[in-house]
């Protein structure tokens, strides 16, 4: 009796008679070499869903497929953008910070976008010394500022306008507005995003390559796609009415969303791509405007199922509840600080006992972290082997995205290393933080 | 015109004519000298806070007074550290990386007592080689590891009980339960505290010397740590007619209430020991017990309003809303990576101007940072005034607290810097981390 779903562990993870194995290694042996918590990233995993998103937007798209931007908020250390590199995709950053890691790879400026909603001059700066090939800009500030710099560096930037359409999608439905109340962007509804694209053809120093949006996370239908793409293929028509050509570009951002639970889905890139294709497609024959480039940014949809979080259980308590039921909390050596997004967002998980085949009956469990605070819950309710004890592995899948990313040292926790794995073998990718990387800030 | 209201500013801060002072040091020049995000630390505040709860404990339970065990986990570095050090009091670890602190600024270990619901082999063991003064211990498995590790180091560790006495305390209102779903302590109301009581008495290395109940966080009134005490106490009378001996300590933990928006109260420390020691007193008294040596362990209550954050304002945008109604959004050079809170819990700050008085009329604002994510707010409704623009200084106040302790690396922004500011200067307590810093442990 084990809990294991393919659908949501990584692709080259198996539960091989008594235990779990991640890209041909067993979870026993990872946490005795490594030490847990830990963070195993399936590098097969990793690039073939890098690979999946290219080649939909490549098949769905044709010669007007653009960039695949892989969104390094969802998690970034050099050797996740080594493999970006090395799938052929872009990266998307939003900070001076995820663009060091990609400047300390070598990673080619001409597949980096920029994002941000109050990028500081600094950030401007090194992103147009590096040449990164475009920036979104999100304010009428941001466009003197990007001019300026520009300018200053005697070169002219590429940029697309994040433009905020009146559609926010959640899950499984869509939210049509006419306005947006986000810090992000430049709205349509008001004239922002029309009077942005003036304030740019003022600047010598920019080029306006097209439009920009993004609706939201975890996503499974087309349709808020649609409802963007519509809004901004209007934009795009009456810019070609007024200006006697066409902008080029259309970034419709990312969102695609994955599965965290048995029984649910990850969304399958071809078949969103095809049913965003033929809505593209349709609007621009409709405007009488030729397709232009098409760009995504998927994040969560490459990393989050490609990585596995590895826990050992320190202690266990069968707590009575009101009511005459009972509930066992299962503690392991993580928790809120190396995944906040049950805290933060609800969020939920799966956790399987990783080292045995557990056994007998199940029991209503909780899955705790160590942090002191009551709030600090991987999993609020799972029915877990009754037997699960001190020293057991838990695993929890799908951890990939916003997990190492949002990690805190809080309580003095030293952040787990992360490996990568493939083909039977090990390697770390982040080392373990120690005691004295913690106080390695501190006169 | 400035919403600068001293009784959420810590107690050096002044609005000077047209800037804001902390410790004597106006805002622009520290933001100036450190740069921004800046966690502001006033330390006269910080030192005189702790020093009230001491000496309220002594005034109220005179030499049955305790230790106060300043909570590390609301903040924790060195240079802190050495100010709780200094003023006599003890600290409150939950974990190795806490305790690695205090042992790195030689913090006496008679004065520290070790919390955590999953305390690790190494994190216990290095706690009995310091000669921590107390374990709280946590559950039956570690009473035989806590016993255990005691035994190899020819060592008798002195322990209290956590119990969990089925009440939960709530800012204005407290619940009384039977059973606390909650992975901490011992369910008084199952008869796992009075078992735990048997467990250590049945370990030669360890020293029950009392019980322990932490009821929870932001509380303003004396009901809820009352009924706590009172059902601890009905133990305590308990375990004197069964072993004919009364158990000398009782700790009554944190969660002593601040001010964080105008309007609100912070808890008065002489106000709040008084309540406590009639409370305890009358129990006692009823019991035939004497007054046991009374512990607590307040965190957030000294150094949440010691501290400020000052951002630097990078855009702002009006943005439409649906109904005719507007919002500016301000963002700043920070956000959820430094302040959580906001996200987490929902809690509010207040924001002013820092850098100037601001004139005329104000906006609806929404203070938001510089994560590419649409939750990242500091404060959802803020009536700023209307001229705030790029460059200015805004100071939040009450930030002491589950700010830097909490604080991510997330979209990898740097940690901002904190300072501590008294009599006119100011000076680094933690440096700001650098780019190199975030890809230390890179591989």
């Amino acid at each position: 009796m084990s809990a294991f779903d393919p659908a949501v562990f990584s692709t080259t993870s198996r539960f091989e008679l008594d235990h779990l194995t991640i890209g041909g290694v067993s979870a026993s042996d990872l946490a005795e070499q490594f030490g847990t918590p830990l963070f195993v990233v399936d590098e097969a995993d990793f690039k073939s869903r890098a690979f999946s998103w290219k080649s939909a937007l490549e098949e769905s798209f044709g010669e007007k497929s653009g960039s695949v931007y892989y969104a390094a908020k969802s998690f970034l250390a050099k050797e996740i953008a080594r493999w970006v590199d090395g799938v052929g995709i872009g990266i998307d950053v939003c900070t001076g910070g995820e663009l060091a890691v990609a400047i300390a790879v070598n990673f080619p400026a001409s597949r980096i976008e920029m994002h941000g909603n109050n990028k500081s001059e600094a950030e401007i700066r090194s992103a147009i010394e590096y040449g990164v090939r475009t920036i979104v800009v999100d304010s009428f500030f941001e466009i003197e500022r990007v001019a300026r710099i520009a300018k200053e560096l005697v070169k002219v930037q590429k940029v697309l306008i994040r433009v905020t359409p009146g559609v926010e999608a959640h899950t499984h439905e869509f939210i049509s507005t006419a306005h947006e109340d986000v810090k992000f962007g430049f709205s349509l509804a008001s004239g922002a995003a029309w009077d942005a694209i003036s304030a740019i053809h003022g600047e010598s120093s920019l080029e306006l390559i097209g439009l920009h949006s993004h609706i939201g996370s975890q996503i499974f239908k087309s349709e808020g796609f649609a409802a963007a793409a519509q809004k901004l293929i209007t934009l795009l028509a009456r810019y070609r009415d007024t200006y006697g050509k066409e902008l080029p570009e259309l970034d419709l951002g990312g969102g695609y969303g994955i599965a965290y639970l048995p029984g649910e889905v990850t969304l399958n890139p071809l078949m969103i791509m095809n049913e965003l294709a033929q809505i593209v497609k349709d609007e621009c024959a409709q405007s009488g405007l030729s397709l232009p480039t098409i760009s995504i940014e998927p994040g969560r949809a490459i990393v989050g199922p490609s990585t596995t979080t590895l826990y050992t259980v320190g202690t266990t308590k069968d707590v009575e509840l009101d009511g005459g039921t009972s509930r066992k909390y299962v503690s392991v050596d993580g928790g809120m600080s190396d995944n906040i997004r049950p805290a933060l967002y609800g969020a939920e998980y799966l956790a399987i006992v990783a080292n045995r085949l557990p056994l007998g009956p199940t029991a209503n469990s909780r899955v705790v972290g160590k942090h002191c605070e009551s709030g600090d819950i991987i999993i609020r309710e799972i029915a877990l082997s009754a037997d699960v004890q001190p020293g057991d592995l838990l695993a929890v899948p799908a951890t990939g995205a916003y997990g190492y990313s949002m990690a805190s040292n809080y309580n003095h926790l030293p952040r787990p290393a992360v490996i990568a794995v493939i083909d039977g073998s090990a390697r770390l990718i982040v080392r373990r933080e120690q005691i004295a990387d913690l106080l390695a800030l501190e006169i």
